[in-house]
């Protein structure tokens, strides 16, 4: 199977992993395979994965607890001794079998193992599968803050499989709508329309079919490639992938502290709500409200809301209101 | 001034930095500089330095104590943290004023906050000119392993002012020197020649002349930097610059743990006789005795005691000698 995108040096692959696997790996010579995962991916992905690679005797096995919160240098430090106890030489090839956070801090482990080992990024979740596997960032929190400390590298290559979706809750495959849906917004109308019409997508996330993912995730991925393909360090362009994110992260700390967190998806798509208000564009926050409306239905996303929400943030000092205000409205422009 | 070497995206400048510093500055647009020293460069060479530049009321300033033993994650989770404290952005360059720990750590802090902040090498020891600041070889030691953690980058620019020379001990000059010999030995046999007279350099480093020295670290820097050129990543060719390294580094490590250590120098000139005597290139150990002989000359380089260092290497952990003696008959050879 050919690759579905060529990203700078990187292979995009899309589909089932045995079409295009081992193969791969075949024409690679890797000293050693070093599979980093955590406790839910371990026991819902890496038996499918390794029986569809064909790897399953020859890797040697990492897993780190699970969440945003262990994002950190002390979890990296962990990876790095793992690595140092595994004899992993510059020859290896890392992979990392998880969404967001294990794809990041893996990345960086990898990236700065012995000034860099090759890895893979094998995404479980569809926020991981449409952006964060995709375009190279990798980084680990600091203090707190997110994303700190890390290294634009690009993985050797990722491997999109949507069989994992299937093992998604409804608000985990909700959270990596939010993604498609500023995909679609920022870079193809066809995806857009298609999103918004009730027959081609159901209400319910999980109830669709893995040939309908793949063609979603073949768009989406699609604009994130583009956009990096030209602005792979973020000097410009690729601060439209930030639509929704400068007041989406802050909605996501702030709740975080609450009963009811946001999960990084709900938070985005509030995000491009907000930011589309703010920055006067009412039909862009049309257009929002319309892609998400079968999927984020149980939010009321009454537009008199984003005032208040507007003031609240204000009170938080992790926010500087006049800098999110300036950036959402020079993204909301050049969208 | 014009820079005397690009190397990819790097500035190379030597002389003086009131001749090309000032320039280079007012032509990018930093939004702060924050600058990395430890005691003995912040004593020595920084008001020099801020004087020269003119940056004196300009900068933020983090000290961090000086020797190998402390280029770990521990310092570097300090200097991230002033980064933090100095609210570091994108735009900001750091500066790193030192010998090879200051550079090789404060280079990767600068590349890997907020995935990636320009900086600038401005080495303070003849090793460092000569060898550390050149390349964009960054990194940090690992439970006691030398460079495991750590990124190629390369620095924007690099200032090789040799004033800085006259701040150092004899000692600290031979262990600069033996990487300005190794560089003559892989690449300027003219350099050899003039290295091999006693009469173009004297038998007290410290009584040389910053127009020698300029002189040598350019034809010096010139061989690295032809090196690097062609292979940035260390796939082949560079492995060269490594010549005298593989037994240097255990010869370091070993010595460290007596009460009289080696400087990092003098275990790569020991490395170069001891790694041309295991190739069997018997000439190339002569030319290697011959440009030291001015300035080990206090070491009875007798060859005899080879076979005993060897000996001795073996019943180390920290070294597995049938790769050391693999990759010295590879260099040598190649040389």
């Amino acid at each position: 199977m050919s690759p579905a995108f060529v990203l700078h040096n990187s292979l995009i692959f899309l589909g089932p992993f045995t079409k295009a696997f081992p193969l791969w790996l075949e024409n690679q010579q890797y000293s050693q395979v070093f599979v980093l995962c955590d406790e839910n991916t371990r026991r819902h992905c890496l038996p499918y994965f390794l029986k569809e690679t064909g790897l399953s005797e020859k890797i040697t096995l990492t897993e780190i607890p699970s969440g945003e919160s262990k994002k950190t240098l002390a979890t990296c430090e962990k990876i790095w001794q793992s690595m140092l106890a595994a004899k992993l030489d510059r020859k290896a090839l890392v992979v990392n079998l998880g969404g967001g956070v294990i794809g990041d801090m893996g990345g960086f482990c990898a990236a700065t193992w012995k000034r860099g080992v090759d890895f893979i990024q094998v995404p479980t979740t569809l926020l991981s599968m449409t952006d964060a596997a995709i375009g190279g960032k990798t980084g680990i929190d600091f203090q707190g803050i997110k994303n700190t400390i890390g290294v634009f590298q690009q993985p050797v290559a990722v491997f999109v499989d949507p069989v994992f979706l299937q093992t998604l809750p409804e608000r985990e495959l909700r959270s990596g709508y939010a993604e498609v849906i500023k995909h679609a917004l920022i870079g193809d109308s066809e995806l857009a329309r298609q999103l918004s019409d009730p027959d081609s997508f159901g209400i319910k996330l999980s109830e669709s079919s893995d040939q309908n993912w793949l063609d979603i995730l073949q768009k989406s991925i699609a604009v994130k490639v583009r956009v990096v393909q030209e602005d792979p360090l973020e000097k410009d362009l690729r601060m439209l992938l930030n639509f929704g994110h400068s007041i989406g992260h802050a909605l996501e700390s702030w709740f975080l502290e609450t009963e009811e967190p946001l999960t990084h998806g709900e938070a985005v798509y509030i995000g491009m709500v907000c930011e589309s208000f703010l920055a006067g564009n009412e039909g862009l926050q049309k257009a929002v409200l319309k892609l998400g409306q079968h999927v984020f239905p149980h939010r009321n996303m009454d537009s008199e809301i984003f005032p208040a929400i507007w003031e609240l943030m204000q009170q938080d000092k992790k926010i500087r209101p006049a800098q999110c205000e300036w950036l959402c409205r020079t993204k909301c422009r050049s969208l």
